[in-house]
């Protein structure tokens, strides 16, 4: 039991260890296969997106705008229930915006909400908050 | 059966309502009764506040900077197992900055993950994102 739940725990944390790495390289296919087809983002300056299609045309938008160089740390990892559980992670690095060139620190918070469907642990909900510079 | 977690869903929905609620009118014992013991804020433009001590900290700081005047949309609750549960809700309205005066239009999405213990659904950790004006 200790160990099925360890692996859940390990399966859960690299679910979003997946996605910001994805994120982080401008993946978009690969922030999208971390999501689950109903999964919804919420972030700073756009509205929510809803289930795939609009997180497909989300994150291409974002990586246009703003080249992110962001390193991880993961504050906190549970299982709540068989299917589901939640990561608590801080990101901290540089983003340059495309457009004016200009490369600032930036600092960010992130909770996802993961599902477990068909035995793969993926993000139902997911909210990032910037936390530096302050908005 | 049904009525038990309809039950559930609406005490899941008020505790996010009384955050809502007491957030817009800096009330901040009400904020507090609204997390768990250990509740996590990650919110805009600060660190991530963990546990009450903190929490007790921080909101009188974000009352003393900001006046808010809110309205929020309840966008979904849900029941994840007995004691889990989330809320996902968007907030629009004005904020005014109490040093200089300057109100703004402003809008955010919050994700709230709710914990029951001993009975009442408590936040276990919050994130919220300012959507408007982008950060």
């Amino acid at each position: 039991m200790t160990e099925k739940v360890d692996n859940e725990l390990n399966a859960i944390e690299a679910t979003a260890i997946s996605y910001l790495t994805a994120f982080n390289r401008a993946d978009v296919a690969g922030v999208l296969s971390t999501y689950a087809d109903d999964g919804v983002l919420m972030g700073p300056g756009r509205p929510a997106s809803i289930g795939k299609d609009a997180l497909a045309a989300a994150y291409p938008a974002v990586f246009e705008a703003i080249e992110f160089a962001m390193a991880y740390d993961i504050k906190e990892v549970a299982q709540i229930s068989p299917d589901w559980g939640f990561v608590r992670s801080a990101t901290v690095g540089k983003e340059t915006n495309r457009a004016t060139g200009i490369t600032a620190e930036s600092a960010y918070q992130e909770l996802f909400l993961m599902r477990r469907t068909a035995g793969m642990w993926r993000i139902a909900r997911y909210c990032t908050t910037k936390i530096s510079p302050a908005a």
